[in-house]
Protein backbone atom coordinates (compact mmCIF):
# COMPACT_ATOMS: atom_id res chain seq x y z
CA UNK A 1 0.00 0.00 0.00
CA UNK A 2 2.65 2.23 0.92
CA UNK A 3 6.04 2.41 -1.43
CA UNK A 4 9.33 2.06 1.23
CA UNK A 5 10.34 4.78 -2.06
CA UNK A 6 7.78 7.14 -0.44
CA UNK A 7 9.54 7.63 3.26
CA UNK A 8 12.37 9.06 1.19
CA UNK A 9 10.00 11.76 0.43
CA UNK A 10 9.66 13.58 3.84
CA UNK A 11 13.16 12.72 4.64
CA UNK A 12 14.23 15.00 1.63
CA UNK A 13 11.48 17.73 2.74
CA UNK A 14 13.30 18.28 6.19
CA UNK A 15 16.98 18.10 4.98
CA UNK A 16 15.26 21.28 2.66
CA UNK A 17 13.52 23.11 5.33
CA UNK A 18 14.78 21.92 8.37
CA UNK A 19 18.98 21.34 7.62
CA UNK A 20 19.38 25.53 6.68
CA UNK A 21 17.89 26.68 9.26
CA UNK A 22 20.42 24.29 11.89
CA UNK A 23 23.32 26.06 13.54
CA UNK A 24 21.52 29.51 12.10
CA UNK A 25 21.41 32.26 14.82
CA UNK A 26 18.32 34.47 15.92
CA UNK A 27 15.04 31.18 15.12
CA UNK A 28 14.45 30.20 18.94
CA UNK A 29 11.21 31.45 19.98
CA UNK A 30 9.88 30.54 23.15
CA UNK A 31 6.76 28.49 23.00
CA UNK A 32 5.69 28.70 26.97
CA UNK A 33 5.09 31.94 29.01
CA UNK A 34 7.08 30.79 31.32
CA UNK A 35 10.56 28.35 31.12
CA UNK A 36 12.18 27.76 28.30
CA UNK A 37 10.46 25.11 25.54
CA UNK A 38 12.70 26.07 22.68
CA UNK A 39 10.60 25.67 19.06
CA UNK A 40 12.00 26.98 16.01
CA UNK A 41 10.84 28.59 13.28
CA UNK A 42 12.18 25.16 11.00
CA UNK A 43 10.23 23.18 13.30
CA UNK A 44 6.95 24.71 12.20
CA UNK A 45 8.22 25.45 8.44
CA UNK A 46 9.07 21.09 8.09
CA UNK A 47 5.68 20.29 9.39
CA UNK A 48 3.92 22.08 7.15
CA UNK A 49 5.47 21.17 4.15
CA UNK A 50 5.37 17.46 5.42
CA UNK A 51 1.58 18.14 5.53
CA UNK A 52 0.77 19.08 2.48
CA UNK A 53 3.50 16.59 1.03
CA UNK A 54 0.94 13.75 2.35
CA UNK A 55 -2.12 15.61 1.84
CA UNK A 56 -1.68 15.59 -1.79
CA UNK A 57 -0.28 12.17 -2.22
CA UNK A 58 -2.85 10.16 0.11
CA UNK A 59 -5.71 12.59 0.25
CA UNK A 60 -7.95 10.08 2.14
CA UNK A 61 -5.54 9.96 5.03
CA UNK A 62 -5.65 11.65 8.52
CA UNK A 63 -2.57 13.82 10.01
CA UNK A 64 -1.18 14.02 13.40
CA UNK A 65 1.14 16.53 13.95
CA UNK A 66 3.12 18.13 17.86
CA UNK A 67 2.83 21.52 16.05
CA UNK A 68 -0.43 21.97 14.22
CA UNK A 69 -2.16 19.41 15.43
CA UNK A 70 -5.04 16.55 14.43
CA UNK A 71 -7.30 16.56 11.17
CA UNK A 72 -9.22 13.22 9.97
CA UNK A 73 -7.44 11.16 12.79
CA UNK A 74 -10.26 8.60 12.45
CA UNK A 75 -9.22 8.04 9.09
CA UNK A 76 -8.43 3.76 8.63
CA UNK A 77 -4.71 5.46 7.50
CA UNK A 78 -3.56 8.50 10.08
CA UNK A 79 0.25 10.00 9.04
CA UNK A 80 2.07 10.96 12.15
CA UNK A 81 4.97 13.66 12.35
CA UNK A 82 7.28 15.22 14.36
CA UNK A 83 9.58 17.24 12.47
CA UNK A 84 12.17 17.86 15.47
CA UNK A 85 12.90 15.58 18.29
CA UNK A 86 15.52 16.82 20.14
CA UNK A 87 15.04 20.41 19.90
CA UNK A 88 17.26 20.99 22.61
CA UNK A 89 20.02 19.64 20.34
CA UNK A 90 18.99 21.47 17.27
CA UNK A 91 19.29 25.09 19.18
CA UNK A 92 22.50 23.67 20.83
CA UNK A 93 24.06 22.50 17.29
CA UNK A 94 24.08 19.17 17.92
CA UNK A 95 23.39 16.85 15.06
CA UNK A 96 21.19 14.53 17.04
CA UNK A 97 17.69 16.08 16.28
CA UNK A 98 15.87 14.09 13.64
CA UNK A 99 12.11 14.52 11.77
CA UNK A 100 10.19 11.23 12.05
CA UNK A 101 7.39 10.45 10.03
CA UNK A 102 5.39 7.37 10.96
CA UNK A 103 2.05 5.64 9.25
CA UNK A 104 -1.07 3.80 11.69
CA UNK A 105 -3.28 1.88 10.32
CA UNK A 106 -6.14 1.38 12.49
CA UNK A 107 -4.25 2.57 14.86
CA UNK A 108 -1.47 -0.14 14.09
CA UNK A 109 2.14 1.51 13.27
CA UNK A 110 2.90 -0.04 10.11
CA UNK A 111 5.58 2.44 8.31
CA UNK A 112 8.18 4.97 9.41
CA UNK A 113 11.15 6.68 9.11
CA UNK A 114 13.69 8.66 10.96
CA UNK A 115 16.11 11.13 9.16
CA UNK A 116 19.25 13.07 10.28
CA UNK A 117 19.60 15.35 7.67
CA UNK A 118 22.75 17.37 8.87
CA UNK A 119 24.96 13.74 9.06
CA UNK A 120 22.72 12.71 5.81
CA UNK A 121 21.39 9.50 7.80
CA UNK A 122 17.94 7.72 7.09
CA UNK A 123 16.47 4.90 8.84
CA UNK A 124 13.17 3.55 7.64
CA UNK A 125 10.97 0.68 7.41
CA UNK A 126 7.32 -0.08 5.16
CA UNK A 127 6.79 -3.42 5.75
CA UNK A 128 10.13 -5.35 3.70
CA UNK A 129 12.06 -4.89 6.46
CA UNK A 130 14.17 -2.02 8.52
CA UNK A 131 16.70 -0.32 6.51
CA UNK A 132 19.50 2.09 6.44
CA UNK A 133 21.21 4.95 4.53
CA UNK A 134 24.43 7.14 5.51
CA UNK A 135 27.20 9.28 4.25
CA UNK A 136 29.71 5.89 4.57
CA UNK A 137 26.63 3.41 3.19
CA UNK A 138 23.59 1.58 4.06
CA UNK A 139 22.36 -1.94 5.01
CA UNK A 140 19.32 -3.62 6.42
CA UNK A 141 18.88 -2.93 10.12
CA UNK A 142 18.92 -5.78 12.67
CA UNK A 143 18.61 -5.69 16.76
CA UNK A 144 21.65 -7.54 18.73
CA UNK A 145 20.53 -10.67 19.86
CA UNK A 146 21.45 -9.17 24.10
CA UNK A 147 19.31 -11.99 26.01
CA UNK A 148 19.94 -10.80 29.36
CA UNK A 149 20.41 -7.46 31.06
CA UNK A 150 23.41 -7.58 32.53
CA UNK A 151 25.13 -7.76 29.27
CA UNK A 152 22.32 -4.56 27.84
CA UNK A 153 23.33 -1.36 27.21
CA UNK A 154 20.55 0.90 28.13
CA UNK A 155 19.75 4.26 26.79
CA UNK A 156 16.97 7.08 28.04
CA UNK A 157 16.80 11.07 27.39
CA UNK A 158 16.82 11.74 31.11
CA UNK A 159 16.07 10.17 34.30
CA UNK A 160 14.27 13.83 34.37
CA UNK A 161 11.20 12.22 32.51
CA UNK A 162 10.31 9.78 34.95
CA UNK A 163 7.37 10.24 37.79
CA UNK A 164 8.56 9.48 41.08
CA UNK A 165 7.62 5.77 41.18
CA UNK A 166 8.71 5.51 37.41
CA UNK A 167 12.37 6.96 38.68
CA UNK A 168 12.68 4.04 41.48
CA UNK A 169 11.38 1.74 39.12
CA UNK A 170 14.34 3.24 36.43
CA UNK A 171 16.92 3.27 38.96
CA UNK A 172 16.75 -0.65 39.45
CA UNK A 173 16.99 -1.11 36.21
CA UNK A 174 19.81 1.33 35.25
CA UNK A 175 21.48 -1.42 38.31
CA UNK A 176 21.14 -4.44 36.16
CA UNK A 177 22.50 -3.19 32.99
CA UNK A 178 25.70 -2.86 31.81
CA UNK A 179 26.30 0.39 30.56
CA UNK A 180 23.38 3.36 30.47
CA UNK A 181 23.67 7.05 28.37
CA UNK A 182 21.57 9.43 28.66
CA UNK A 183 20.70 12.45 26.11
CA UNK A 184 20.34 10.59 23.10
CA UNK A 185 16.58 11.17 22.21
CA UNK A 186 14.71 9.71 19.24
CA UNK A 187 18.51 8.78 18.31
CA UNK A 188 18.79 5.60 20.54
CA UNK A 189 16.00 4.11 19.37
CA UNK A 190 17.13 3.95 15.90
CA UNK A 191 20.91 2.87 17.27
CA UNK A 192 18.79 -0.13 19.13
CA UNK A 193 17.37 -1.24 15.50
CA UNK A 194 21.13 -0.93 14.33
CA UNK A 195 22.12 -3.49 16.74
CA UNK A 196 24.37 -0.97 18.69
CA UNK A 197 22.21 -0.99 22.09
CA UNK A 198 19.68 -3.28 23.13
CA UNK A 199 17.35 -1.11 25.39
CA UNK A 200 15.54 2.20 25.34
CA UNK A 201 13.06 2.88 28.38
CA UNK A 202 11.04 6.21 28.56
CA UNK A 203 8.25 7.64 29.72
CA UNK A 204 5.91 10.98 29.14
CA UNK A 205 6.25 10.04 25.23
CA UNK A 206 3.39 11.59 22.72
CA UNK A 207 2.29 9.16 20.14
CA UNK A 208 4.50 11.48 17.45
CA UNK A 209 7.51 10.49 19.74
CA UNK A 210 7.24 6.71 19.29
CA UNK A 211 4.95 5.90 16.04
CA UNK A 212 7.51 6.71 13.20
CA UNK A 213 9.91 3.97 15.52
CA UNK A 214 7.88 1.30 16.32
CA UNK A 215 8.03 0.20 12.53
CA UNK A 216 12.10 0.94 12.52
CA UNK A 217 12.43 -1.41 15.46
CA UNK A 218 9.93 -4.25 15.12
CA UNK A 219 11.01 -5.00 11.59
CA UNK A 220 14.10 -4.59 12.58
CA UNK A 221 13.71 -7.50 15.03
CA UNK A 222 12.92 -5.62 18.04
CA UNK A 223 9.90 -5.72 20.88
CA UNK A 224 8.24 -1.89 21.67
CA UNK A 225 5.34 -1.71 23.86
CA UNK A 226 4.41 0.48 26.74
CA UNK A 227 5.70 -1.05 30.59
CA UNK A 228 2.80 -3.25 30.96
CA UNK A 229 3.54 -4.46 27.62
CA UNK A 230 0.42 -3.30 26.04
CA UNK A 231 0.18 -1.37 21.97
CA UNK A 232 3.40 1.52 22.15
CA UNK A 233 1.35 3.63 19.54
CA UNK A 234 0.03 6.08 22.48
CA UNK A 235 2.92 7.10 23.65
CA UNK A 236 3.19 7.56 27.90
CA UNK A 237 5.70 4.89 29.43
CA UNK A 238 7.72 2.75 26.52
CA UNK A 239 10.06 -0.13 26.51
CA UNK A 240 11.59 -0.94 23.00
CA UNK A 241 14.08 -3.74 23.58
CA UNK A 242 16.79 -6.00 21.01
CA UNK A 243 14.88 -9.12 21.74
CA UNK A 244 11.75 -10.56 23.26
CA UNK A 245 13.84 -12.17 26.40
CA UNK A 246 15.40 -9.20 27.00
CA UNK A 247 12.23 -7.04 26.57
CA UNK A 248 10.20 -9.49 29.29
CA UNK A 249 13.43 -9.19 31.93
CA UNK A 250 12.52 -5.05 31.45
CA UNK A 251 9.12 -5.56 32.31
CA UNK A 252 9.44 -7.49 35.19
CA UNK A 253 12.16 -5.44 36.40
CA UNK A 254 10.27 -2.15 36.09
CA UNK A 255 7.36 -4.10 37.94
CA UNK A 256 8.72 -5.43 40.70
CA UNK A 257 7.75 -3.59 43.90
CA UNK B 1 56.06 27.23 13.90
CA UNK B 2 53.25 24.72 13.41
CA UNK B 3 51.52 24.81 10.34
CA UNK B 4 47.79 24.77 10.24
CA UNK B 5 47.94 21.90 7.83
CA UNK B 6 49.74 19.54 10.19
CA UNK B 7 45.79 19.26 12.42
CA UNK B 8 44.58 17.69 9.49
CA UNK B 9 47.33 15.14 9.15
CA UNK B 10 45.95 12.89 12.67
CA UNK B 11 42.70 13.99 11.70
CA UNK B 12 43.16 11.74 8.49
CA UNK B 13 44.84 9.07 10.66
CA UNK B 14 41.69 9.38 12.89
CA UNK B 15 39.33 8.34 9.77
CA UNK B 16 41.59 5.80 8.15
CA UNK B 17 42.02 4.22 11.91
CA UNK B 18 38.96 5.04 13.93
CA UNK B 19 36.16 5.46 11.91
CA UNK B 20 36.75 1.70 9.84
CA UNK B 21 35.79 0.18 13.76
CA UNK B 22 32.88 2.09 13.76
CA UNK B 23 29.56 0.24 14.55
CA UNK B 24 31.41 -2.64 13.92
CA UNK B 25 31.10 -6.02 16.75
CA UNK B 26 33.05 -7.39 19.15
CA UNK B 27 35.64 -4.79 18.83
CA UNK B 28 35.25 -3.37 23.07
CA UNK B 29 37.17 -4.94 25.92
CA UNK B 30 37.30 -4.17 29.44
CA UNK B 31 40.31 -2.26 30.32
CA UNK B 32 38.90 -2.54 34.44
CA UNK B 33 38.58 -5.34 36.03
CA UNK B 34 35.69 -4.60 37.67
CA UNK B 35 32.96 -2.13 35.97
CA UNK B 36 33.15 -1.40 32.39
CA UNK B 37 35.22 0.83 31.20
CA UNK B 38 35.28 0.55 27.19
CA UNK B 39 38.37 0.54 25.43
CA UNK B 40 38.37 -0.35 22.23
CA UNK B 41 40.98 -1.52 19.37
CA UNK B 42 40.12 1.71 17.95
CA UNK B 43 41.64 3.76 20.52
CA UNK B 44 44.72 1.77 20.63
CA UNK B 45 45.43 1.72 16.69
CA UNK B 46 44.67 5.62 16.15
CA UNK B 47 46.65 6.50 19.39
CA UNK B 48 50.09 4.29 18.11
CA UNK B 49 49.55 5.70 14.60
CA UNK B 50 49.35 9.38 15.92
CA UNK B 51 52.01 9.08 18.09
CA UNK B 52 54.15 7.01 15.02
CA UNK B 53 53.17 10.70 12.85
CA UNK B 54 54.02 13.18 15.60
CA UNK B 55 57.15 11.05 16.48
CA UNK B 56 57.96 11.36 12.63
CA UNK B 57 57.64 14.82 11.62
CA UNK B 58 59.13 16.61 15.24
CA UNK B 59 61.20 14.21 16.72
CA UNK B 60 62.48 16.73 19.13
CA UNK B 61 58.64 16.93 20.84
CA UNK B 62 57.53 15.52 23.22
CA UNK B 63 54.17 13.07 23.32
CA UNK B 64 51.70 12.36 25.86
CA UNK B 65 49.00 9.62 25.07
CA UNK B 66 45.74 8.80 26.83
CA UNK B 67 46.55 4.81 26.04
CA UNK B 68 50.47 4.78 26.20
CA UNK B 69 51.47 7.54 28.37
CA UNK B 70 54.11 10.20 28.55
CA UNK B 71 57.44 10.26 26.69
CA UNK B 72 59.81 13.34 26.59
CA UNK B 73 57.14 15.44 28.72
CA UNK B 74 60.09 17.85 29.97
CA UNK B 75 60.48 19.17 26.10
CA UNK B 76 59.53 22.63 25.68
CA UNK B 77 56.63 20.93 22.27
CA UNK B 78 54.37 18.48 23.79
CA UNK B 79 52.26 16.42 21.67
CA UNK B 80 48.78 16.17 23.91
CA UNK B 81 46.67 12.80 22.37
CA UNK B 82 42.93 11.25 23.03
CA UNK B 83 41.77 9.30 20.17
CA UNK B 84 38.51 8.58 21.30
CA UNK B 85 36.69 10.73 23.75
CA UNK B 86 33.35 9.84 24.46
CA UNK B 87 34.12 6.04 23.84
CA UNK B 88 30.25 5.22 25.46
CA UNK B 89 29.05 6.89 22.17
CA UNK B 90 31.59 4.90 20.13
CA UNK B 91 30.24 2.12 21.27
CA UNK B 92 26.65 3.17 21.15
CA UNK B 93 26.75 4.33 17.50
CA UNK B 94 26.24 7.55 18.53
CA UNK B 95 28.75 9.71 16.71
CA UNK B 96 29.72 12.20 19.04
CA UNK B 97 32.95 10.63 19.85
CA UNK B 98 35.94 12.52 18.64
CA UNK B 99 39.89 12.57 18.10
CA UNK B 100 41.64 15.56 19.88
CA UNK B 101 45.18 15.85 19.58
CA UNK B 102 46.79 19.42 21.32
CA UNK B 103 50.09 21.09 21.28
CA UNK B 104 51.53 22.29 24.53
CA UNK B 105 54.59 25.14 24.36
CA UNK B 106 56.22 25.24 27.56
CA UNK B 107 53.05 23.69 29.00
CA UNK B 108 50.64 26.36 27.30
CA UNK B 109 48.16 25.29 24.90
CA UNK B 110 49.09 26.69 21.21
CA UNK B 111 47.31 24.74 18.65
CA UNK B 112 44.59 22.10 18.77
CA UNK B 113 42.55 20.23 16.71
CA UNK B 114 39.16 17.51 17.03
CA UNK B 115 37.59 15.36 14.34
CA UNK B 116 34.28 13.72 13.97
CA UNK B 117 35.38 11.52 11.57
CA UNK B 118 31.93 9.69 10.87
CA UNK B 119 30.14 13.10 9.94
CA UNK B 120 33.11 14.52 8.64
CA UNK B 121 33.68 17.51 10.98
CA UNK B 122 36.82 18.75 12.18
CA UNK B 123 37.39 21.95 14.34
CA UNK B 124 40.97 23.34 14.30
CA UNK B 125 43.15 26.23 15.91
CA UNK B 126 46.81 27.06 15.46
CA UNK B 127 47.73 30.51 15.95
CA UNK B 128 45.68 32.20 12.86
CA UNK B 129 42.18 31.87 14.10
CA UNK B 130 39.57 29.17 14.88
CA UNK B 131 38.78 26.92 11.65
CA UNK B 132 35.91 24.70 10.57
CA UNK B 133 35.38 22.16 8.10
CA UNK B 134 32.12 19.87 7.72
CA UNK B 135 29.55 17.96 5.19
CA UNK B 136 28.02 21.31 4.51
CA UNK B 137 31.04 23.66 4.22
CA UNK B 138 33.40 25.35 6.38
CA UNK B 139 34.01 28.68 8.21
CA UNK B 140 35.66 30.58 11.17
CA UNK B 141 34.74 29.55 14.26
CA UNK B 142 33.26 32.45 16.90
CA UNK B 143 31.57 32.53 20.08
CA UNK B 144 28.76 34.25 20.99
CA UNK B 145 28.44 37.44 22.59
CA UNK B 146 26.18 36.48 25.55
CA UNK B 147 27.31 38.09 28.92
CA UNK B 148 24.58 37.01 31.44
CA UNK B 149 24.02 33.58 32.94
CA UNK B 150 20.27 33.99 32.63
CA UNK B 151 20.84 34.05 28.75
CA UNK B 152 23.65 31.23 28.39
CA UNK B 153 22.99 27.64 27.16
CA UNK B 154 24.89 25.35 29.92
CA UNK B 155 26.67 21.72 28.76
CA UNK B 156 28.27 18.97 30.46
CA UNK B 157 28.90 15.28 30.07
CA UNK B 158 26.47 14.29 33.26
CA UNK B 159 26.63 15.90 37.00
CA UNK B 160 28.12 12.59 38.19
CA UNK B 161 31.86 14.17 37.50
CA UNK B 162 31.28 16.28 40.35
CA UNK B 163 32.43 15.51 43.59
CA UNK B 164 29.59 16.72 46.66
CA UNK B 165 30.83 20.23 47.31
CA UNK B 166 31.30 20.80 43.18
CA UNK B 167 27.54 19.08 42.63
CA UNK B 168 26.55 21.60 44.82
CA UNK B 169 28.34 24.28 43.26
CA UNK B 170 27.04 22.92 39.66
CA UNK B 171 23.42 22.75 40.87
CA UNK B 172 23.10 26.00 42.08
CA UNK B 173 24.84 27.60 38.61
CA UNK B 174 22.37 25.12 36.68
CA UNK B 175 19.86 26.83 38.14
CA UNK B 176 20.57 30.24 36.66
CA UNK B 177 21.40 29.19 33.53
CA UNK B 178 18.53 29.57 30.38
CA UNK B 179 18.98 25.61 29.45
CA UNK B 180 21.08 22.73 30.33
CA UNK B 181 22.23 19.70 28.42
CA UNK B 182 23.99 17.02 28.81
CA UNK B 183 25.78 13.85 27.35
CA UNK B 184 27.81 15.91 24.50
CA UNK B 185 31.30 14.91 25.94
CA UNK B 186 34.29 16.75 24.34
CA UNK B 187 31.41 17.98 21.51
CA UNK B 188 30.11 20.52 23.56
CA UNK B 189 33.14 22.46 23.93
CA UNK B 190 33.48 23.09 19.75
CA UNK B 191 30.07 23.57 19.78
CA UNK B 192 30.79 26.96 22.01
CA UNK B 193 33.63 28.02 20.11
CA UNK B 194 31.16 27.83 17.11
CA UNK B 195 28.71 30.29 19.13
CA UNK B 196 26.19 27.20 19.73
CA UNK B 197 26.45 27.34 23.50
CA UNK B 198 28.02 29.54 25.54
CA UNK B 199 29.06 27.53 28.53
CA UNK B 200 30.86 24.12 29.93
CA UNK B 201 31.46 23.53 32.93
CA UNK B 202 32.88 19.93 33.94
CA UNK B 203 35.76 18.29 36.66
CA UNK B 204 37.73 15.78 36.85
CA UNK B 205 39.37 15.98 33.63
CA UNK B 206 42.63 14.99 32.14
CA UNK B 207 45.22 17.26 30.60
CA UNK B 208 44.36 15.10 27.36
CA UNK B 209 40.97 15.81 28.05
CA UNK B 210 41.40 19.52 27.80
CA UNK B 211 44.71 20.72 26.09
CA UNK B 212 43.54 20.00 22.58
CA UNK B 213 40.20 22.33 23.18
CA UNK B 214 41.79 25.39 24.64
CA UNK B 215 43.27 26.88 21.41
CA UNK B 216 40.30 26.19 19.40
CA UNK B 217 38.04 27.79 21.83
CA UNK B 218 40.48 30.78 23.08
CA UNK B 219 41.09 31.69 19.26
CA UNK B 220 37.36 31.71 18.52
CA UNK B 221 37.10 34.42 21.13
CA UNK B 222 35.81 32.75 24.62
CA UNK B 223 37.92 31.91 27.86
CA UNK B 224 38.67 28.26 29.64
CA UNK B 225 40.24 28.29 32.93
CA UNK B 226 39.99 26.15 36.12
CA UNK B 227 37.17 26.75 38.48
CA UNK B 228 39.35 29.10 40.42
CA UNK B 229 40.24 31.05 37.19
CA UNK B 230 43.85 29.60 36.85
CA UNK B 231 45.24 27.61 33.76
CA UNK B 232 43.20 24.76 32.18
CA UNK B 233 45.92 22.98 30.70
CA UNK B 234 46.98 20.44 33.73
CA UNK B 235 42.81 19.44 33.63
CA UNK B 236 40.94 19.07 36.74
CA UNK B 237 38.04 21.34 37.44
CA UNK B 238 37.34 23.15 34.37
CA UNK B 239 34.75 26.62 32.57
CA UNK B 240 34.76 27.21 29.40
CA UNK B 241 32.99 30.36 28.49
CA UNK B 242 31.63 32.32 25.49
CA UNK B 243 32.91 35.45 27.26
CA UNK B 244 35.32 36.98 29.75
CA UNK B 245 31.98 38.65 31.74
CA UNK B 246 29.92 35.00 31.48
CA UNK B 247 33.19 33.68 32.38
CA UNK B 248 34.08 35.87 35.53
CA UNK B 249 29.79 35.27 35.94
CA UNK B 250 30.50 31.56 36.35
CA UNK B 251 33.03 31.65 38.55
CA UNK B 252 31.89 33.90 41.07
CA UNK B 253 28.27 31.53 40.67
CA UNK B 254 30.48 28.42 41.26
CA UNK B 255 32.29 29.71 44.62
CA UNK B 256 29.10 31.41 46.26
CA UNK B 257 29.00 29.44 49.51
Amino acid sequence: MISVDFMHRPAAVAAREALPRFRQAGLVSNKLAEGFDPVTEADRETENAIRALTRAEFPDHGILGEEFGAEGSQKRFVWVIDTIDGTRSFISGIPLWCTRVGLTEHGNAVAGMMVQPFIGELFYAAGQGSHYEGPHGGNRLATRATKDLADATLCTTTPAIFDPAQRAAFDRLEQRVRLSRYGTDCYAYCMLAAGQIDLVVEAGLQPYDIVALIPIIEQAGGVVTDWSGGPAESGGAIVAAATAELHAQTLAALATA
